[in-house]
């Protein structure tokens, strides 16, 4: 039998802004990543959602990202690897004390948004976010793209690691997504991004934006939860998925 | 043998710039209010700090504020107590994450600036601070003023809670402290200062802005890190307690 | 033949969080009030606002507030006079660098949010927008409540003055605004603000929420930009007023 | 008879946070670059630097950064150009706006820290900060390093452009300065700066770390204004070239 895990990135509203609807979103997922505050996320509408998602027993991540509200965490920064690896300890420590308030707890970790994107080559800032990873709590595994640095020196360290593919997003055929803003980015089609989540699963295959075949292996599926239609796209897949039989569940076990 | 706690604020760095001489510091105290990055701290100054105090065995606590980098932490803001307590969960929880980080851990939690004076009277604000406490980790003492509704409140809540007493403010006879501006708000010479630290832990005593004898009881000294002079004052703080063969101890157990 | 300005707060998304739709109130306000980047606005909407104001020739006014994203500028901030002072004339300066970059100007000065009530009735920080705009550009009108001190301080230091009033948030008695949060304080309805807009610009009159009847005397009417069905409920205030033959405009004069 | 204007970056303090003496400084200088708030600088501390300089007849700049200031402005960020047009257009209003409070006004631009070393060779960062000044006031020099493409683009632009020289920082063989964090990059010693100076002005010429002779035509020297001895050594470079019978005077001139 074949399971796999649907996360989402999730607790991207800040304050009187509201991104996405984390609430129905968590009605579809297995798995979350919740901001952390440093690109998104302010502390009281994260603690709702980690509240939400513990009534729902769906398996919370911390999403770490650049600090950097103003571009929501997707403008790479040349920052000092000493500065990243304390960044990215400060934030998962702050959604651990927000997930021990709502009763659960942070069990892996997901770079977020030019942070997910540099440490696919970027040695010296993947190096920062597995240190930071190993020092706050050496038992959490890193999500992250097949292929990537991040995923590489994570392994050397010890760390578990989990790969992802994400159903609504182009590829390029290096195995990397194609750059917001580029033709091809973002897939909108509920039917078309259920049938790719498939043959993901199923044969492990996508299809690039050059029509290429891409061998591509995934634990975890990335549905975007910020985009208007997320919802009913989350759904589809999940719906097309349970339908050909495929169990869904989180990666890490769930206690209790 | 009577035996105090002597603390002080530290980590309150931020990138550029520094404050304070928090090495120094370190080898004088016994227990540090450690900032938590909303009024003050970096994560890497903060990281820094947990290590240097961890290597000296000086217990940490997490001193939580306002979300106000440009005022420190040191104007009341009216916030909503549902986001009081979730601002305050999510600085414990950062702390706690670069305590881990540093092989320590955070052992009490201080309310910094605007935030501890509201806390004395502010029943709605010491309220969301004790929530947050006790969701996050009820085992955390609750350092504050003697007769001020935090400590009551932390009580009630069934939080440990611990009193302490300020070597270098001015009191008023209600036993709040003179405001930051006003003449006699702080003291600056060392001498006079050890002096008034002897009388506060002998006898119990302090004298107020108005030449009233104050009765006060506290378990810990509050020496401040950040002004000029500060390492010095600490010293013969330390230094004049101690001559009198008085022990200067955490006031809570440092494992191992 | 009586006219009357129309304003609604505009500008208040922040990078990748959308709030209101700027471009369609653009089309039915006269007076666009601004926001600074302190409790809203990223720099690049801003300018795209202002652009598309000036296309409009509507006016673009300075709302100013406290510096306090996470709390959108409606959480009270104790701060020192002299520190709000600076605050708003930074705030005037940078929309006036974000005005002459799109071809327009800042016309006058609108605190918003807590400021707004603060300036209502607290003196330090009333004489503070003051003192701002006077340091700034003592020819910008100030927009408020009637009856508010920030006016009469204004009217003091030589500042012109203009009266506004809310057709789509409940009223106290003593003239001020039902407090968000508290039930009567928003009014959702388009057809009962159109006439309750009415029956301001004729009569001059307002029911509070006691159902006491309020001389009001308003040269401005505002309506809020960022509720679900703010355009519609804008539309129809415009559109019951010039049905009755007033004339909608500026309360300024806009050059060429 | 030789004229150079002298020039350092001041206002970089930030709430609590002082850094440097900003007082003693304008003492020293002929044009201060003065920081706009996204990398340092509160609007208080802003508006006092303001006023001091009017005093002193020293001209401001205003010194514009990325909105960094947990790095202060010194990461390179990767932002979209139309967001650092619309970032340096608010800041440079923003000090216009202090400058007007103070009686003064800004009188020429200059970049800060990373986004400084970026517009040497970032055809799109450079060409929005280019884009920005004209907008804002196409009357404003823009100061910079000579041969960078910041220059290069402003001129074709139309705007007037005006080079300097750092005294106290190492050079590369191709005109760019030593990273700072590697050997060389910081010169401390006044007596050795004082003679760079001198010879910068006198011969053209300025020796590299690489101990090359370097040919450097520039119309302002630049000192720093945050390093401790700061104000010693800004004052032995003015004494030296005025004991030479050099003048200092600043390079745009001062109305009144």
């Amino acid at each position: 039998m074949t399971t796999i895990d649907l996360n989402a990135d999730l607790g991207e509203s800040f304050g009187r802004w509201t991104l996405g609807d984390d609430e129905a979103m968590l009605d579809v997922v297995t798995s979350a990543n919740v901001a952390c505050g440093f690109h998104a996320g302010d502390p009281r509408g994260l603690l709702r959602v980690c509240e939400l998602a513990a009534r729902r027993s769906v398996v919370i991540g911390a999403q770490v990202g650049y600090r950097d509200l103003a571009g929501f965490g997707r403008r790479f920064i040349d920052l000092d690897p000493a500065d990243l690896v304390a960044d990215v300890v400060y934030q998962i420590g702050a959604l651990q004390g927000l997930c021990a308030a709502a009763g659960t707890a942070v069990r892996y970790v997901k770079p977020h948004g030019a942070l997910y994107n540099a440490v696919v080559h970027h040695r010296a800032q993947a190096a920062a976010v597995v240190e930071a990873v190993r020092r706050v709590d050496a038992s959490l595994p890193v999500l992250g793209l097949p292929g990537s640095l991040l995923l590489d020196l994570a392994q050397d360290a010890g760390l578990a690691t989990v790969t992802e593919a994400f159903v609504d997003r182009g590829y390029l055929a290096d195995g990397t997504l194609v750059p917001r803003g580029r033709d091809g980015a973002v897939l909108h089609d509920p039917a078309a991004v259920a049938a790719r989540a498939m043959r993901m699963v199923v044969t492990g295959e996508v299809e690039t934006v050059d029509a290429v075949l891409l061998r591509i292996h995934a634990a975890s599926l990335c549905v975007h939860g910020d985009s208007p239609g997320a919802v009913s796209m989350a759904t589809a897949v999940r719906a097309r998925l349970e339908a050909a039989g495929i169990t869904l569940a989180p990666f890490v076990a769930v206690p209790g």
